[in-house]
């Protein structure tokens, strides 16, 4: 591995990664075609690893009142308030592919507010957005909103812990300096 | 377990607990002989409970360059940034006791320029707050900046990395209105 | 007196106050067991010391719609968002003791709407927390919220008068960067 | 007294008004030749308003390393930011008096940073609007461009002061709503 | 022409300036009896010139819904907060003539929330300050208070196209640190 | 023309728009091979377009010590900040095909500390933020860092200028609810 234009740190050799890790990098690469560099970054620390991808998996692979391409739509909204261009680049191709629609990442990633997204989905967002800039304001009036489109308890919960994971995920890349792989930019554009 | 007083969710019954979720939380409560509110909480969702407590400990209880009373010191100021109740009374509890210092944690929680640590520790917080506030904006500067008072590259990941968790955990315990056990309180301020 | 720990300026000798701040001194000496330090701060400029004092007492000791619990409230929520470490110490201890409740301090300093106080009371510290932070925006519907909960213009006017206060109380503390006294920590702890 | 247009709050009647603050009343009027609108809102509070006018001329009548001019460019900036109308107004007409300049106002209430004043007046006014809006960031640095300018610790504690009195006074002009009298707009702009 | 205290780049010599630029200088010089200096600033750059003020004419000079006074409104409210000493002084000066109120100025600039106009002219300029400070949050209830007073989708557009051109006017002056001339700062002050 | 999709204000019948528009829009077409939205937005006011676009080609298209691409990348990273849609999205198209690279309008629009730009380049668009976000504070060692680049007076004001305009662009963009034509997402990402 190489840490050539991907982060700031020094990463791992492969043959001091463990196997476990190796495991699942393989897999992501046999199915992806490529090893998306989240991977080999935290690679550099196992436990760590092992930890962010189980809590990525608990959330955005389960079953959810959400859809996938929902949960994407959070990820891709709140990276670009954050700033993180890994996450916005990786989570874009992601919610196009899911969503099936080419444009709707750069809307997502810009001001969601324009996005051609449903107005149940406007106001999921507007709570997921809350939560990664201002959690500590939350009150009864934004839960109240989530029920009134429809959102239960479940769903709340999970749109305000794909928020606080990401927060998580984008200070790692911007810590690490994280790129985003090439490959990323292109996927789920053209159908 | 009742959700009264501790959290905006309804929380399982303990027969629904997975059993190593259940000696997790049996393990603790011997040996602070009392369970802390983020362990009934997060045992709502088994997997996440998991890896929040995965990740939780390959930050906070392996070796570091940081002294664990340092690694607290970055939970408690940016947990009093990002106004999170219960991490601030939690963790606050856990660096008085570390640091066997009763008085850190509220000049660590209101302003940490005020506090009565060293001008390493400074730095370590400045970089924790930037990562914690405005992680996009991270530059060559700041790592300069630990760098120059002495810490490694892994030092630096280790600093970031909590800053990042704790923008997980603050924004969790925001989002379920978590509120902290009334034992945190009082621990750790008589000598 | 020395500035030892206290405070960024050089602090006057005993013999150069003015008697009657002497005797104001010896006088919260006798009652409190310890010299407050922002009693010896401002010492350094008796009739700037006189004001203040004066100022204080007219919002703080008077009668008031407002109990004297609910005046350090406001005093402790509004220093803590200004990052006041001296007027959080401080008066955390005045309002654990005047409430008899000693979790409230942390509570109110870290996210007063996290705290376990009344509708009401919120109200009230929504107010202050206006005055402090965006005094200009204050608008019809800010009095509103008051009167519907039973605050008269008096009232009104003590919630105001108070929060503005401390915005220049807190300022001094930063400028000086008073330090609380040791004592203050733990009063009110014990019940 | 009638409250017509300068203040959201009811104002005593003269008859009920302490004598002592009749006479700095009728002594302000005889001087100036009008009642500046906060000698009759505050005198709704005798107590306040004796400690709000004795602090007012600890700090702005006496004599300092500051010339009074210089002390008036603190409080018109430091309201320009906190947008305060009254204290803009009528301590925008004080400056044009006591520096003879009649354009100074406005460019301070403005933008202090395009002003006609000396850059030995920038830096003390970068102090005492960093006192105004983000007092708990003072450091070291901003002391030492205070020193390199020539200005001693006193006239520090001074600029800090000035700026904090006036984070009091400009929170309690917004909210009374307290209006300037009309007399204020065209005082020094004739010479 | 000198850049002398007017400008921070070099300013053209009159001999290179264009013919039709020379001749609107000249006009304005005839109409007003001096030249503001944003005509000299510009003509360093004939074409951004044009430009400049045929977009500002089909703004400020044509029939709207909006008055010429409350056109100007929105300049001075909006420069304020951008902190646009040119504009804040220049158009205060237009403001103040052509709503024939001589204090109107200062109102707008320090805080419009406080000024003395109808509460229409109050939702006007809420939409306006939106647009200058948050555009990106724009929504529904924003057109709809501007309709519920009165406000056709050609007023809207008209408000929304002032505070957006004068965003650019403001970053222009400040870019190249234009000042207002002197004369402005006493126009349309005595009645 | 319909205004369906593209913008949330009535747009003229064409056989309203005056010749010079229709050519000017004829032309775009026949080049572009559609016709972007901006230019059926603004044809509803035949003045402000005919500014809008002087000023635009004044600054984007004449000869400059900035490239083309550099001041498509003052456009994009500007953009991104103000969150406008529009922007990011046409002038990203732009950027791409400008300086071939199809990842360089995300990476921009996301974060321009992260792009893969020269540093001469970050400082151009430190330079242009700052104008965007705070121009009001704007000082010496702005121009220092730029001219220390070796960027001219002129290339200062062309940075300047162009973030300037584009501050009113977006505003532009965002009160009328402008969308991207669906062409622009691609164009530039194959090569």
């Amino acid at each position: 591995m190489s840490k050539k234009s991907i982060c700031r740190f020094n990463l791992p050799e492969l043959k001091d990664v463990p196997a476990d890790i190796v495991k699942r990098i393989t897999y992501v690469q046999e199915k992806s075609g490529f090893v998306p560099n989240v991977f080999l970054v935290l690679a550099k620390r196992p436990e760590e690893f092992r930890a962010f991808f189980a809590y990525h998996d608990a959330l955005m692979e389960k079953e959810s009142g959400l859809t996938k391409g929902e949960r994407e739509m959070i990820v891709v909204t709140t990276s670009g308030i954050n700033q993180c261009l890994y996450c916005v680049v990786a989570h874009g191709a992601i919610v196009r592919i899911r969503e099936k629609r080419p444009h709707l990442s750069e809307q997502l990633a810009t001001n969601y507010l324009k996005a051609d997204i449903t107005p149940r989905q406007k106001v999921m967002l507007d709570f997921a957005v809350k939560i990664s800039s201002e959690s500590y304001k939350l009150n009864n009036s934004d839960f109240e909103a989530m029920h009134s489109h429809g959102f239960s308890d479940e769903d709340i919960w999970d749109t305000g812990a794909i928020s606080s994971f990401f927060a998580l995920s984008n200070r790692m890349a911007n810590l690490t300096s994280m790129l985003p792989n090439d490959e990323f930019y292109m996927m789920g554009r053209l159908q």
